[in-house]
């Protein structure tokens, strides 16, 4: 087998013990403000049956699903009438990125991975609703897997941090993700921050005033989303292109101009009822934030969207100075939840980006020192007690260190260097039937030490020293 | 949509709360034993390439597979190819579970789902051999999947939770693995249970010695390895059945009457020189352990014999009292790490099976008291500022604590009934402008309090109760 076949698939990673602690120490932090919050841990499997899958991420999203194949018989049954399916007209399509047979797939394959976190939430509420309480709090941190195309800090493989507070309309739980979302940033470092708010009953208002008709308000709000990237100009090109009438482009690019604050944007809204409804609710949570380690991070932001589906309420978004993209979103989406129960249940969530996270925290540095770095590595020179070395690592540990012990008989100098290369705080060996400690930091080992003396001088030394490794 | 269909696929299952709570629990004191060894987290990606799944684990194995279909122009291919696969004599096979089609299903994947946690280590080690340096020591905590049938304790998606050191011989590896296991189950709170020892060099010496010729050894040891479930005499009808010379079954069953102990192998393998390194492996074992927390629980067992596939020396199995088939295994196998290498790579390991641990926890309760259930659930009463309370949980969090709040004015009496009912071990409320706490252990209630107080109230209760939730 050659060497080039070690590599894992396209567009997921190995991680090696550095990175695994990386994010272990990321996801730690995410889980316990979560926790702080009286949110309870959910997990659901990998697979799920295609059907629960199917049709809920549009078009796109179903063509990136993984399908697992069949098995047995049906998977005989399943290549014959996809064969079938192949020879009818039209049934192979031939686009840019190659030819695909729609609906083929569906007749090979009877589940799928995991997308998101929202659908699996949707189901288990829908499975078990009144053991969970007529307000069910939880957050659900899985890998998810999505067959795009791979690309910088694009995986097919990544992590979602999902918090979702299912059964209540009140603003409060706005006001407590939104809190949440700011402290997970607060805590993991960053400091140059802001929480977007917007809501989407406030643009649809917007562009209904505007004079958009509806079968225009998704490509006109589409066209606001970006007004980030492209500016004023490029949104009002844009809306021409969409074919979104003159005089309603002006009425919206007249907004824009100078800024869309609360403020413009209420006067602009006089008179509309569900305009004003949506500016009720904004206000009230700048208003119940007011005070909060929240209230200097939200800034509220006309031209934010966040894609258009589930949306119905308040939208967030996180996003860091000189970064483009967003490092988390959010929002209340009321229609979503009750898709198995067939009724609507009030929800409102939000999802930290793990991968992005992880890379601006590396180009920061923004990970505690040592991170998981080990603290002991031990040995006997030659000719000493194997079983001393043994039952000492065992009373190390009974301690409370973390010891990890070469397993064969090393010089003390080698011993130490592969010390220094580890990195271990510590090398400790067995020579002349006494105890030696070495400090990397220092470099000073301290010698003849019996095994009383080993623990105290330990003991010394970690009073100042961060001992490291998951709790 | 139908309330049925809110179900996970068969065989997989939706973690709620109180089990995501448990998993990590256990999880936990694993992952804590295996770092205080100083073993590496190391995580693998869900998808493999086929290529590197298939032919790894025998023929069964391969069916096993949960296999993704393939994407856009592939997949039209494969159609093709796997129709006409199945139109070839004989492509079509009709067993007892219906029909299957070999070899189709590889022409329609080109990714399958972690079997296993040990090809991957494999394929990692091939591709970063220089990083991880001479002796590579992971352990790695995710789930694998398999199309088995499910059953009681069996599932199609379950954890691994390994430990292995890889490019070291020493029997201190041996030693150390076996350490690790049994401080595990002493940790996690099981007081009867033993680690079983065999040796795979000792097992084919004594089928040598009792002359079974080499093709019927597997056989010989597939047989014997029974002896726990069908005893004596059961062994010796299964080796009559597999055509195992009377000779050699009067020899073997001579060594298990009144049970092979090491004393009695080592008389019968007089004179046999691969029989006599095993016992002298065995026996260093057993004397580099004494005097450590393993040596009480380590148990020569003859008739143990892992499987047989991959195992090279010693081999070792959990087993509980009172508790069929085992908790966890491992052992030394020299063949399998370097099979991307194509070197051998020395290596020795051990995997807990979490599953089965956790049911046996379960069924003896040995999880801690209040494992994960919320502190505290504050709410305002009707006609309090909800923003003061708002306020008033910010800070809370601050000094350390978990709280949950009602997204609505709540009267005390049905907070108070809430709190008992989730349970929260405190419920707090503002009324009349003051603060209130309840204690659902005392059932005792402080009024009045400003915020002061109540920091000092809770800090107070907090010196005696153990505060839950995820570290």
């Amino acid at each position: 087998v050659s060497k080039q076949s070690a590599a894992p698939p396209k567009g997921t990673r190995d991680f090696l013990p550095v990175f695994v602690r990386q994010r272990e120490h990321v996801v730690g932090v995410i889980r316990s403000v979560y926790e702080s919050y009286g949110f309870q841990p959910l997990e659901t499997p990998a697979l799920e049956r295609l059907e629960v899958l199917s049709g809920k991420y549009g078009e796109e999203g179903d063509q990136l699903l993984f399908k697992v194949l069949l098995r047995g018989q049906p998977l005989v049954q399943g290549i014959e009438a996809a064969r079938a399916h192949l020879q009818e007209p039209g049934a192979v399509i031939t686009g840019r990125s190659g030819q695909v047979a729609p609906k083929a797939d569906v007749l090979l394959s009877d589940l799928g991975l995991r997308y998101d976190l929202t659908v699996p939430l949707a189901r288990v509420y829908a499975a078990h609703q009144a053991e969970l309480g007529p307000i069910f709090k939880r957050y659900q941190i899985q890998p998810v897997w999505r067959a795009d195309t791979p690309g910088k800090g694009r995986f097919r493989e990544f992590y979602q941090c999902d918090l979702d507070v299912c059964g209540s309309d009140s603003l409060l739980v706005e006001a407590e993700v939104a809190s949440a979302a700011v402290e997970c940033m607060g805590r993991l470092g960053f400091e140059e921050f802001s929480l977007r708010v917007n809501h989407r009953g406030l643009l649809r208002a917007v562009m209904n005033q505007a004079g958009i008709e509806a079968s225009k308000e998704v490509d006109a709000i589409t066209a606001l989303d970006k007004l980030d990237k492209v500016g004023a100009e490029g949104v009002e090109q844009e809306l021409t292109e969409r074919q979104v009438p003159e005089a309603a482009r002006a009425q919206l690019l007249g907004l824009l101009k100078d800024g869309a604050t609360l403020d413009r944007v209420s006067a602009f809204l006089q008179g509309h009822a569900a305009g004003a409804a949506a500016l009720a609710d904004l206000r009230s949570l700048f208003e119940l934030l007011e005070g909060t380690k929240a209230a200097s991070r939200l800034k509220f932001d006309f031209s934010l969207a966040r894609g258009l589906s589930y949306y119905t309420g308040c939208i967030f978004e996180l996003t860091s100075k000189d970064l483009a993209g967003s490092l988390g979103g959010g929002g209340r989406y009321d229609g979503l939840i009750g898709m198995f129960l067939g009724k609507d249940v009030p929800a409102c969530g939000f999802a930290l980006g793990l991968e992005r996270l992880l890379l601006v925290m590396q180009e920061r540095n923004l990970f505690p020192a040592d991170l998981g770095s080990l603290e002991i590595l031990l040995a006997g020179a030659p000719g000493e007690s194997v079983r001393r070395v043994l039952l000492l690592s065992q009373l190390l540990r009974e301690h409370g260190h973390h010891v990890s012990m070469i397993p064969k008989p090393e010089k003390p100098g080698r011993l130490r260097k592969s010390a220094a290369e580890l990195p271990a705080a510590f090398a400790i060996w067995l020579e002349g039937g006494t105890l030696h400690l070495w400090d990397r930091k220092s470099d000073a080992t301290q010698r003849n030490l019996d095994e009383q003396g080993l623990l105290a001088a330990l003991a010394e030394h970690h009073s100042g020293i961060h001992r490291t490794g998951p709790p």
